[in-house]
């Protein structure tokens, strides 16, 4: 078994022996721009841990790996134009340095690519669970998108509306991810949904964690501007519950509050994070996320294999912020 | 054996009972508004009439057509963005009417849709063959798309690039629908070769007719306004032939014509069409296509199978301006 770290080397490495076509240039190029901006390569790791606690290589999860996190990038560049956002990792996204129709076609062919690397699977079985797989979770991460950008809008949103949309959007692919690493392995099918179901909620998990720290988190730590989706009006589990609790005169109050773009908000995000409090949503959210870590592990207790080999995973969920208890 | 027109009507109504999710409706209905702006529906009546010439039946090739018809018609979508196009078929472009956010997300999906669509082919290995031609047909569209933009610029384009451009962004699909629903009839994998390849090269000759016609075309059929590539400075082969059989006097004239954009421009149009002639480029250009539709003829005729039963490929050939000779 390989450690998280040991596994992101490895990846990067299978990546960067990957030769891909040198022409047309302007197409291929922004998508290795892309894919070597980093990150913590969690989908890939994942699917090569999954493998790993079948009995299979590495290596024998690398053309899944390829496949989930070119989709994942496919879907931050398309993502990132309708956004409009100037920043990926801290460099320009690949829209600002290479024009939006780029952008477009480019992450078009890493669709088609996510696909492709699939190919390499001889077993056509296999190869089909595979593609399943990904064409499943591909259409809930659209899904997922849509709904983000439709809750912009008035309309309501309810909790569940919520959760779905966080679910297809975020942890559908981490799901994929480790269900395809086990097929890669040799799971069996059931086994391979014990490790779909055990991302699905821990993808559950850290979302909701993110929703947490973003506004209580601790800003040495988080690495992100706290309060920054209560600047942007971002109606997060958070505030839907905050809504759901509040009295009359509160609800109105916040409602009001997310009604507003200001620049200087410091004093918008004090007062709702007061708000937060006096509800105990905190600690409200901390409960739910400790269910859904729960609920995950149960799926990764209930694969019968050596626990030990299971360590891996385990640590993996830690570095996402997401414990066992 | 069914006609064109009927094969055209069992599509459109296999399309019209396919219920999709309804929510997100934002997301699902740009597809559907540019799935029904209708077109002649060619991709999948190859598909259909390639599944019959082996014995299967059009429904066999249903899904496979609805593959190439939603990947057609996702690439129409991302392009009419690129190109900031405001009509297609006479109707709003999605971007237009949804947006461009909607447009990138909708085409995504529909990207998607035509791999899901292959999963209606229970038989594993059948899956595997139509998805990899599939892909390979994708890589090409949009390897081709580049092409065409990068062709745009100042560089020097060679009348090899521009064929490649053609076979790749146009030549390739067509082809792909013919192997697909080959191999959704049976066909052995050599007779879908041979299709696919008749696809190609009638690809081939049906994009250089286009060119064609659109400066030496009679205007009352062709549909569009004549002169339309010449008065963009579109790099097609006319000109390409044109420059590398022109003096140097004449270069330089077609290369400063094409180097202005005016919005009155039947100077310029009857000026490009004069040197067209006195290079004799439409007389050649007829002797490129016709030699391209023998060629793609005769991979019709090594296919084993009646030759009656070639009749309605032939006839669609037709359709699409390519006759046998």
């Amino acid at each position: 078994m390989h450690t998280v770290s040991q596994l992101q080397d490895l990846f990067v490495s299978g990546l960067e022996q990957r030769t891909r076509p040198a022409e047309p240039a302007g197409l291929y190029e922004p998508i290795d721009y892309i894919m070597s901006l980093g990150g913590k390569r969690i989908r890939p790791v994942m699917a090569m841990m999954s493998c790993e606690l079948f009995g299979g290589r590495p290596a024998d999860a690398m053309a899944a790996a390829l496949a989930v996190e070119t989709f994942h990038n496919f879907t931050l560049l398309h993502d990132d134009i309708m956004d409009e956002a100037p920043l990926r990792r801290g460099r320009e996204t690949v829209h600002m340095r290479y024009g939006v129709s780029q952008g477009i076609l480019s992450g078009d062919l890493m669709l088609i690519m996510s696909y492709k690397y699939l190919m390499e699977y001889p077993d056509p079985e296999l190869f089909r669970a595979l593609t399943a797989s990904l064409s499943d979770a591909a259409v809930k991460v659209c899904e997922g998108q849509q709904w983000d950008m439709a809750f912009e809008g008035d309309g309501e949103v309810t909790i569940p509306d919520y959760l779905r949309m966080i679910e297809y959007k975020t942890a559908a692919l981490l799901a994929s991810a480790l269900e395809m690493g086990a097929l890669t392995g040799g799971a069996s099918a059931a086994d391979a949904r014990e490790l779909y179901e055990f991302g699905r909620l821990l993808g559950l998990a850290f979302q909701l964690l993110d929703d947490l720290l973003d506004s209580f988190g601790d800003p040495q730590k988080f690495g992100k501007k706290v309060g920054g989706d209560i600047s942007r009006n971002k109606k997060t589990y958070l505030y839907l519950k905050a809504i759901e609790l509040a009295d009359e005169h509160t609800r109105a109050q916040l409602v009001d509050l997310y009604s507003h773009q200001q620049a200087e908000d410091a004093s918008k995000i004090s007062t709702v994070k007061g708000i937060f409090e006096s509800l105990e949503i905190p600690a409200h959210t901390r409960g739910v996320i400790d269910k859904y870590q729960k609920e995950a592990f149960s799926h990764l207790e209930a694969i019968n294999v050596d626990d030990s080999s299971k360590k891996s995973l385990r640590d993996l969920a830690v570095q996402l912020g997401v414990r066992e208890h």
